[in-house]
């Protein structure tokens, strides 16, 4: 028998290092997991280097890694990954930017980098991306909310750079200073003078509009300047079906990864409730994994609350989150012709409430699967498999020649 | 106590996945092995790529990669190995085409692509060689056949090149295609003219054949037409004893890696007996390994059988014939000051009945290698082995460091 179909479910940021209040185990060691041990004892196991040893990586790096897309060579900043992630459709060469809505007081210092934590701000960014007008520099603008206080920004004009400053001063008290080119690059010059421009234009809008207004009224800080930061030049993506000869979907809260799954080509699935932290909709995420894979052959899906606990320095939050992850994927563990990649996309150890290189856990379930010795799903258990330390770039080779897509080289 | 020679006995995709017909295990699992077991036991065990994570070797890609010569470095088609190993040699520049020998109907189709699996065939090559004359393209050819229905052409003139499709319809019942030039360079358009030239005038020698008027009256098919596939030009090798200070030898039934052996320089030996299947004369290689340890210092020893029964999806006959290499070895634990190297090519599972990425089991016996706690040889076992997950790549390396022939980096 050989498995078909790929969920490739990573649980972000779930290894850790040992813990002093979970005496000594880390969260992944010290919470409830039957049904991550059971994937871990009836499939084969090992430990991965995301992206190589002793390399910090982000999310998104991390992730563009475990789809096959190296990041040295993919990787051209955030803000391409997540226009696309608020639905932006970033063609080659155009440049994203990551945003945020802001308060700037009449002494023109940030009072608030999050605008009150703002949320629901379409109309805001709709007006906005109606009102900009940027033709003068030969120069058209989108520009989508993304969750909370977040939105993006995409350019298409010929010719733009993207190394470029940010106009955000990293804590409150202080005046946004100008975007700046990085390098002496004509294209580079245009955008910092395309985004002051955006950055202009959008404050007069934003300083009028009816919404800000409301806020004021109710006491709520308005959100009236836009922060710009993680300007990247959309890169040219083989398509993820063209790779792989597998249709795909992607299941994520976070807009950082949806946009990773869109410019590779995965479908983005809608799922109601789920937040991007512990409390997120667990149950409806496994849901639409598996209504996914009635249609399609590989589904990504990322749950991010194990690292928000991480980043939170909550070891105990943490173990309590992974024993609710774990009970949630009971439905996984019934998909036939299904194999099933667990794994994380980097460590984030309470202890440094960052990311971290140590590797992370890696066990796949399904037909054709070596099955070793390993019993338990956690950092130190894994390093004893049958894949021992492989690469995340090697990830989709291997399971692509495990549903039996892979290509002979040679003869 | 160093060991100063090398065995390289490749067992030819030996490895697989858990078959259902052997309760969940591999055939080498369910194998009766006992005297792998103590190579793997008195010895050091890993798991190889032998090109990289999650890529599919070729017997000829892996086996170049085993010797140390990267494959996307030196592999140019199979053409040129196989051609060697017909026994011609193959210059620098050269092209070497596989060959078949078939059958064409009156009608123009092909009727048998193996002319009805005629073997024997020296004596139709020979007329071939001689009679074909393509002094009108500068071009001189060279014909040999191989084992059964198949031959090796090689061509040599200025500026050939070898990007040609070939004249081989795939099925029965179709017309051989004329072979054209895959690009717009003069080199290829000219190898694809030579090649139908060749067809045509060794066509006219092969329908007048007293060995073809011989096989019709015995109601056997005639070998009337050559089908030619997988042009490639000859590389540059540098030689195996300059590369590793030790001369080799090959043994083979196969004329691909016989091939192999001889464009880098080892010696091939003839064994009687030999077939490349199940089939074969295990002891007859066994004795020929110990003969040639006499005057050589590198043996690489290929047993195909195992290979075959994979790509027959027969994991029965695959446990069996394993069974019976174990037997035949016995006499290889025996070699003294000889470092003994048992490994898989590629994995050949029977679920696939094709080769697949999943690494092989690796094991070295003899003085100073690091005795790990394996004591099975077998994909599972293997992986806990000292020596971890290592690619093909560093194989030889390894062994040139054990035998006391690597050289310093640095001081």
């Amino acid at each position: 028998m050989t498995a078909k179909k790929i969920v490739l479910l990573i649980l972000d940021g779930i290894s850790d290092r040992p813990c002093p209040a979970l005496n000594g185990q880390t969260p992944l060691q010290a919470a409830d997991t039957p049904n991550l041990d059971r994937i871990a004892k009836q499939g084969i196991c090992g430990i991965m280097d995301t992206i190589a040893p002793g390399i910090r990586p982000g999310s998104d790096t991390a992730h563009l890694s475990l789809l096959g897309y190296p990041p040295h060579e993919y990787y051209t900043g955030r803000g391409p990954l997540e226009a696309e992630g608020t639905g932006i459709h970033m063609e080659h060469g155009m440049i994203g930017v990551r945003a945020n809505y802001a308060t700037i007081g009449p002494d023109g210092l940030i009072s608030d980098r999050r605008a009150g934590r703002i949320h629901d701000t379409a109309k805001l960014s709709r007006a906005i991306e109606e009102g900009v007008d940027l033709s003068a520099f030969h120069v058209t603008c989108t520009f989508r909310s993304g969750a909370g206080h977040r939105a993006a920004l995409a350019l298409k004009g010929d010719g733009l750079g993207s190394a470029v400053t940010s106009n955000d001063p990293k804590s409150t008290g202080l005046a946004p200073p100008l975007i700046e080119p990085l390098t002496g690059s004509p294209g580079d010059s245009q955008t910092s003078s395309v985004l002051n421009e955006f950055v202009r234009q959008s404050s007069e809008i934003l300083a009028d509009h009816h919404i800000n207004r409301e806020r004021k009224r109710e006491g709520l800080l308005p959100a009236n300047i836009v922060l710009l930061r993680g300007a990247g030049q959309m890169g040219h993506f083989e398509p993820f079906s063209t790779r792989y000869g597998m249709q795909g979907s992607v299941i994520s809260a976070a807009a950082l990864i949806t946009g990773i799954g869109r410019v590779v080509g995965l479908t983005p699935v809608q799922v109601p409730g789920i937040t991007g932290s512990v409390t997120t909709n667990l149950s409806g995420k496994v849901t639409a994994i598996c209504r996914e894979l009635k249609s399609q052959e590989f589904v990504l899906a990322n749950i991010k609350g194990s690292d928000e606990a991480g980043h939170d320095g909550d070891p105990i939050q943490k173990r309590d989150f992974i024993s609710r992850i774990d009970t949630a994927i009971a439905p996984l563990l019934a998909l036939e012709g299904t194999l099933l990649v667990v794994c994380g996309d980097h460590s984030t150890p309470c202890s440094i409430r960052d990311h971290s290189a140590d590797p992370v856990p890696l066990a796949i379930l399904g037909d054709g699967v070596r099955i070793d010795r390993v019993a338990h799903f956690n950092e130190i258990a894994c390093a004893e498999g049958g894949l021992t330390r492989i690469s995340g770039g090697s990830l989709m080779p291997i399971l692509t020649d495990l549903v039996d897509r892979a290509h002979k080289y040679g003869a």
